[in-house]
């Protein structure tokens, strides 16, 4: 017999063993000052790549009228219960009819948060014998929404269409088996770490060869990608093929809370059955009205996206000039590749930060494999060339540091706050 | 082989079936209005029982300039990312400190939503070997968590010790058996359907028989129970015997977000592995400064919490008088136990909403059993006398009409609001 805290105090994973001395820099650093390109961090100005701010729409002067206006009329306890008790509104109900047509559906359901909508969706979709076929690199919010689910799961290698065809052989199998159950297919529409769009064009030609409902996670695609910005279906021309259409408003939107968009028969039974969303409050209304702004301004100012896009090529186009290894990334959201130990990955993000101000997040083991770095830079509407070419020098020297094993030898120095 | 939507679509579930009648009036009701015990509801002032604004604090003018301060300060979108990640602030350890010194214990965690909180606390403590032990009636984000525990779980009888006992020999005969993993005990400080406290004493004295660690979700008697507010575990005297304190912003609060309070080193482990957190946005600076203040209310303003109780004693005081059964209730939570059919309750509930003004929230079969009909009031601090003695009258005069048949013969007229 043991006892729980004392076993889990043992191990404190993958990030928590290092919080004595990385605690404030390196996890639950502090960026301070308006959001924009440049921001403090430890009273020093840096140029930022961590927010997924894509549109500059967090501290747009309209946003910013928008938000303070609806909090000083309603307050921020408004409405109180959960949506279904107590907690609606003509407003909440606005948002989810401007949702729906923005992405091209017919109905959509607010959703409090995007973690526990998506785990909600998916639980609410499938009973024991439904069987799921996912992407290996789901987001964390999928995974744990299939951990709740009963039944079968297949997962299939990322934006791997031969394994994914595999997979569904295997599904049809299994349903057609049991006599009973239906295959959930679900993938995002850009995924978050790598930048690759998910293929859904190729998964919605295969409705014609497998019987599913898809299911895609657009969370950095909604506002980012396609002709009017509504997300990673439109951009590849299957918007229809999706029949549940998801995202958080975390990202493009700058705020919280989430969606989920298709039929009207659908979404109304997901509205009555979804316990995330009947057993916790309702999005309170400055937050409502501060996104039924947002998605106004997202629809209305294509050259938000445009500039978005301009940086995203401007940067992109740079570090691969300059030799830097970004992968597949067919989006905004741009990795850096690069080799080499955690102690050196961590010395290059302190010189990025304290001596050329570039404050980008970093992922090295055990997140990925040993010897391995990721640095994961963000670009906005907001950056700036200065912002980009500061940037791109910076990497550029850094990078030379740690070939020469520049970054070797150093001490790594106790970076924690005060706590 | 079957289409997963065509199957949900023949069975809406035991509210959703119900949609084409009901929607805007018994599910998803909009209650219009600054809020307080008076709000309008469809056009109509009505005497509101259904929201757990317990203390009155969602309108109060200092909350009121409060949340809208910090939101014109910081907008709505600041900070972005997760706490982990990038969306941590000063403000946000602030209201950690604070929350954690105001119930007692070293250290606390903010959670960005309630729901997904308790999930994520579940699944962050327990790995495979550990032993959940849990009252029957425990809420929906308690059960979520337990659906993702992978090892066993044995529930108790609610409140019922002897069969607590019982079930803690059967967890603490498997833990020794498999020579590892410990126990881990949930329950509520307040149940929030039939208002009656969980045993918290009765199980904190068991530690002197079993090893074990004890989760309580007070949701309800954070800020409502105890001398100073503190809750359940304070007004049973036995605060130090909770290992994990929960509670959501979402009740006396009047806001979103939750914490959970411990051990520091406990809180730590948590903080850097809890992945409803680590993978979703931090929680908005306006709400944290919001719930500051709401936090500083609650400690210095005891006047609050002894008009709530005035006025729920008063309210279960007259209930009683005229004969009603309010159960096993121990605190504010109200609930009004009758008997009759589904058709009379929704008769019943409309004739109190029509004709008496009186706005509270009704259960019926399929939550519970056929026959049984239960009225919640959740009593306030905004509560005056005349809604009460107003709401006394109008219960008096429905359930004689009710126990007369008066309600079995009504039509029932579709309230749907058009969609």
């Amino acid at each position: 017999m043991a006892d729980i805290f004392e076993r889990l105090m043992k191990n404190y994973g993958p990030l928590g063993q290092h919080r004595e001395r990385a605690h404030g820099y390196f996890a639950f650093p502090k960026l301070e000052g308006d959001i924009s390109s440049r921001m403090k961090f430890r009273g020093k100005e840096v140029i930022v790549w961590s927010l997924n701010n894509y549109l500059g729409l967090a501290n747009h002067p309209e946003i910013r009228k928008a938000d303070a206006d609806a909090s000083a009329e309603f307050g921020l306890a408004y409405p109180m219960g959960a949506r279904m008790m107590s907690g609606n509104s003509n407003h909440h109900e606005q948002l989810e009819s401007e949702l729906a047509e923005f992405v091209g559906k017919e109905d959509a359901a607010l959703l409090n948060y995007g973690y526990q909508g998506m785990v909600s969706i998916i639980d609410v979709l499938c009973s024991r014998h439904d069987v799921i076929v996912y992407d290996a690199e789901s987001h964390a919010c999928i995974i744990d929404g299939l951990r709740l689910h009963p039944g079968h799961r297949y997962v299939f290698k990322h934006n791997d269409m031969e394994d994914f065809d595999k997979q569904m052989q295997r599904a049809s199998a299994l349903v057609q088996k049991q006599g009973t159950g239906g295959i959930l297919v679900i993938t995002e529409g850009v995924f978050g770490m790598a930048g690759d769009q998910g293929k859904l064009k190729e998964i919605v030609e295969l409705k014609d060869k497998y019987e599913f409902r898809l299911l895609v996670d657009d969370a950095h695609g909604f506002g980012t990608l396609g002709e009017t910005g509504a997300g990673a279906g439109e951009a590849q021309g299957i918007q229809d093929g999706i029949d549940l259409y998801f995202s958080t408003f975390a990202k493009s939107m700058a705020s919280i809370g989430a969606f989920v968009a298709g039929d009207k028969a659908i979404i109304d039974y997901i509205r009555y059955n979804i316990r995330s969303q009947i057993f916790a409050k309702s999005l309170p209304m400055p937050i409502v009205i501060g996104n039924l702004k947002r998605l106004e301004m997202l629809r209305t100012m294509p050259e938000l996206r445009q500039k978005l896009w301009e940086n995203a090529l401007k940067l992109q186009a740079g570090l691969k000039e300059l030799g830097f290894d970004i992968g597949n990334t067919d989006t905004m959201v741009t990795p850096v590749y690069m080799k080499g130990g955690v102690e050196e990955a961590t010395s290059m993000t302190m010189d990025l930060r304290e001596n050329y101000s570039v404050f980008a997040s970093v992922v090295v083991y055990p997140v990925i494999p040993k010897g391995h770095i990721i640095f994961r830079l963000i670009p906005t509407a907001t950056h700036t060339d200065e912002d980009i070419q500061a940037t791109l020098t910076a990497f550029a020297e850094t990078k030379k540091k740690l070939d020469q094993g520049a970054y070797k030898s150093e001490a790594i120095p106790d970076m924690a706050e005060q706590r």
